[in-house]
């Protein structure tokens, strides 16, 4: 009853210059998260091969199940996330004769789209379908790059590209079954929200609580500043079945919140 | 003329099971870059003494000159970035003076609002006055944990709470002039949106661009996925006056702009 570990490997510069937030690794983390994974770390690199291959080379040396890679399979100078896991793996980039015939049947949709008007096996396209030694291709319903997986040692790596509604569509498609197989554990959750008792005087009640329910998880979160006195509650927990998840949550909950009351908070629950 | 560097060190569970989106590191990662420094990386660990010393340590071996820490400066069992930073440099918790008054100044404000019923000087409270030995606090306006500034060889590391506002604040009050003078560059940018021309076949003009406006970065962001054939461009530019990085922005803009209507596309300012 071991929940599956995951690391996250965003790529690109429009992330560190703080142009976008990274809303790919929160919506991974999330389902990861409710497919009963654990998502240990999330690095974000520019767009720099030494900085791709040396990340990489860290979140495989800690062994997780699943590497994921965000960003960086697009057809630009820019885009270097397959050349980064072929140095780390020391695995030759050669095109892949699978990943061609998707994207050659993106382009054939495209044509008949009447969106191209060059001779299209460019090589910026068939940068797209050029894979590491020993990668399979996973197909993208939503744009040309192919999503990339790869065993590496113990580690399973996934690339995903850096367009969300792609991203998201592979996800869907290739890794949501796989993880769900690959974990036994269901997963449960609960908010609840205390006004009128400063944070540092119900901590002592949060660590009570963990320690009477040692399978949940609380975290507290003060909101607008410590000094308005209001605290956002998570409540959470693994089970094998869903029942169990509830019932551990809803325990922990209900005591936590006769807990506020007794202190002289107001409670609320969270949808 | 050289960009100071930063790597940011975000740590809670709260992240990684994707509750909310970094918008801190977000938040961050813009300011910096209009202050002229170079965010090289953003790091996510959980809640976990472990993690938290090995991710400041490798941030620590790659000598940015700032590394920031974001969250886990609070009163409860899992806030625990101080005592990471403690194990990281081999410098012990000490409760610390100046921590304390600004502990105790934040206390009497909550006493003459009412908020406080209970014997103030709680471990929990105290915790947030300990610092690891040689650091400073920063004077927090909107919570009770002062921030943290420790330098350790070349590097200073700063440490923020996580509760946005909070975290703000203190880089407002004691961040901006500091990284404003560490650096003499300024910063220009520009945004186009292009319509029409399937990404792959833009990319090389966007190389062109580049190769014409070195001191330029191009970065293109396909938009819904790349059938739409819609792309996104973020121009932008650092120069030794503001001046300069507009006119260096404006003229790799223009150029752009020129060669997509060239590949029949429509072009459009962003604002």
């Amino acid at each position: 009853m071991e929940r599956f570990t995951v690391e996250i490997l965003t790529v690109g510069n429009e992330l560190l210059i703080g142009k976008i937030c990274n809303t790919n690794a929160q919506w991974l983390a999330q389902r990861i998260t409710r497919l009963g994974g654990m998502v240990r770390r999330i690095v974000t690199v520019p767009d720099s091969l030494p900085d791709i291959v040396q990340a990489l080379r860290d979140c495989l040396s800690r062994k997780p199940d699943f590497v994921l890679t965000v960003g960086g399979l697009g057809p630009t100078f820019d885009d270097m996330t397959l050349q980064g896991v072929s140095e780390a793996l020391g695995r030759p980039l050669k095109l892949h004769r699978e990943a061609l015939r998707m994207v050659e049947e993106k382009v054939e949709e495209m044509k008949a789209q009447g969106i191209l008007k060059k001779p299209w096996l460019t090589p910026e396209r068939e940068k797209m379908a050029t894979l590491p030694e020993g990668a399979e291709p996973l197909y993208n319903p939503e744009g040309t790059a192919p999503g990339v997986k790869l065993q590496a040692g113990e580690t399973l790596i996934i690339c995903l590209p850096g367009v969300p509604v792609e991203m998201k569509a592979i996800f869907d498609l290739h890794l949501e079954k796989l993880m769900a197989e690959r974990s036994k554990l269901k997963y449960a959750e609960r908010g609840l929200f205390v006004e009128g008792i400063p944070e540092p005087d119900f901590s002592p009640s949060i660590d009570e609580a963990m320690k009477r329910h040692p399978e949940v998880y609380v975290k507290s979160h003060p909101k607008g500043g410590e000094a308005t006195s209001k605290i956002e509650l998570h409540i959470s927990a693994f089970a094998p079945t869903l029942e169990e998840a509830e019932r551990r949550v809803e325990a922990a909950a209900s005591w936590l919140e006769a807990e506020a009351r007794r202190l002289g908070g107001r409670v609320e629950r969270l949808g």
